[in-house]
């Protein structure tokens, strides 16, 4: 019997469609992927209409209520008993789906799932874990993202243990590079917080990471580390920043390639070269953001996500759910615990 | 009389020849502009064989004495008196000069500054402030990227004064649009410190800015603002991450270029255009970063910087002097003490 997973069908500027195009693209994947579609039961089905193998792995679980883009978490959390997002969400704490996929607002989702599924024991913050392209084959984890703006030395501790454990998952890496993110890589840079949990993390030689220290945020696209760490209020700037500064460059590409008759007869032949740039910085390529440290996953996709995000989205969901991401977390953790860590 | 411009002509990765070269280029710019040259005194005159038209500008006083890339801000304070950088900034002290440049240790330039000349009356706190690019004409000042990794309300205040203040003397605006870097636009948005910056830059309606409230790191470099303020951890992550990602970018693109013979063909033929992204995204067009607030003018330039990239640092120093930067920030100041704000 292969566990399911929860699609908020409503979430996304898409909508319907979008989100069961991309479960049917997933299951069109792999076929034992099984699903619960939550929403208005009239659009799913007629969505299901042009998917009959997505439609025979299905529940539909109706609700014409949603949580609108708009809504402040505290507006959401009186939807959690009736919108599609908070149905998903429930259907996961009452073990009817292993895992929620939502396109919706992140605010309310991440305060839907931490009220309803609570974080998991030795976690005290749930953080917001994204995959981000590099120069080389494996993307890099980054967290947190923005659920937290203020982090102490013990919340970072454990975000890196749940970073780890993301990207062993993902890529089966052993021991995957985990580094903090800091203004400058000395032992004596930044805040008090950040140095505290790069002793800890030096010192925890048991844990299932290979701990580096720390790390500039123009490194963090190099495929150096395997793992960044930061505060949700960093972590957020550089994410940001990142993703800014690449359209930044690709804008005036644009322009620089329409300047002239000549730039655009290269641009016609070197286009293979500039759609292979578009494919490596296509956000659909890295859809699927997981909101970590919670009893059950829950993965946010791109609001404005494709098909083939959506359906990412859903993979990373899956695969969290079959290599069992909160045991392998909670053997890191344990590992803390039980004298890896021999600086308290 | 005019004033001049101290030069640390030891410092950067290249030393006494670009430093020199970058003064002669300036100075070539403009015929007014003289020149203290502290360093070598040998190697300054062999350089400047090279530049008459420098020499008859210059006076040059020697050391032998230099602060090391290496050198802690604690050690390079040893130096002040006696180091080619320590000089010219006593320069600045003692009215011999009205503004130094280096290319030297961004840490131990900052430090000696700070001590040397003291933060002006009501600064608490001295920043750094660079020139980044944007997709319109203009270049948008960001504060402070990394001087204070912590900072409270009054200080991001005090540093949307001082950007304020650069912006309208580089460009001539009358009031630059000012925001605060935040992880969201809307007004519950981020910590306590920023909520209570933009309450108080909100109220401060007689200052010489438009304060137009949050901005998210994605849209700095679109134009849509002329000074972006935050404490110096989040600016220089923000900084390094934009610098990082246009470096990702820009590598993918080279890969893909000469990943067929299409493409390279492609390349040639559109070379133009690629020159036209590689002189807009050139740190050298935006050298010069000016550590602001002190009572004297010190620019930072970089230390890879070339000779185009060393003349960019020396006028903005120039122009700064010229536009007298501390009066204007002393008038701001002094309309926030005066009634310009009705919070306090």
């Amino acid at each position: 019997m292969n566990p399911r997973i929860a699609i908020d069908a409503m979430g996304g500027d898409e909508g319907v469609s979008v989100m069961v195009a991309g479960a049917a693209l997933a299951r069109h994947r792999h076929s034992d992927f099984k699903f619960l579609l939550v929403g208005d039961e009239a659009r799913i089905k007629s969505a299901l209409d042009d998917h009959p193998n997505l439609r025979s792995a299905s529940e539909i679980l109706h609700t014409d209520e949603v949580v609108s883009g708009d809504d402040k978490p505290s507006q959401a959390l009186r939807k959690s008993r009736g919108s599609s997002m908070g149905l998903a969400i429930n259907a996961v704490k009452a073990g009817d789906a292993a895992a929620a996929v939502s396109a919706g607002n992140t605010g309310a989702l991440m305060a839907m799932a931490k009220v309803a599924l609570r974080t998991m024991p030795g976690i005290d913050r749930p953080a917001l874990a994204a995959l981000l392209p590099t120069l080389i084959d494996s993307d890099v984890v980054m967290l947190d993202l923005g659920a937290n703006t203020d982090c102490d030395a013990g919340n970072l501790v454990q975000f890196a243990v749940m970073g780890a454990a993301y990207s062993r998952v993902i890529y089966g890496f052993d021991r995957p590079r985990v580094r903090l993110l800091n203004i400058g890589t000395e032992d004596m840079k930044g805040t008090d917080e950040l140095r505290d949990a790069a002793a800890h993390l030096h010192d925890s030689t048991r844990l299932a990471m290979d701990f580096q220290g720390f790390i500039e945020a123009d490194k963090i696209n190099r495929g150096e580390c395997d793992v960044v760490v930061c505060d949700g209020f960093s972590g957020n700037i550089a994410l940001k920043a990142i993703e800014g500064s690449a359209r930044f460059v690709t804008d005036l590409l644009k322009r620089a390639f329409t300047s002239s008759f000549r730039s655009k007869v290269g641009f016609l032949v070197s286009r293979p070269a500039t759609e292979l740039l578009r494919h490596h910085l296509d956000p659909n390529n890295h859809n699927g953001a997981v909101f970590m440290g919670l009893n059950g996953v829950v993965v946010k996709s791109h609001g404005s996500a494709s098909v083939g995000g959506v359906a990412n989205a859903v993979e990373v969901a899956a695969r969290l759910v079959e290599e069992d991401i909160t045991d392998r977390i909670t053997r890191d953790l344990a590992s803390i615990a039980n004298g890896g860590d021999t600086a308290s």
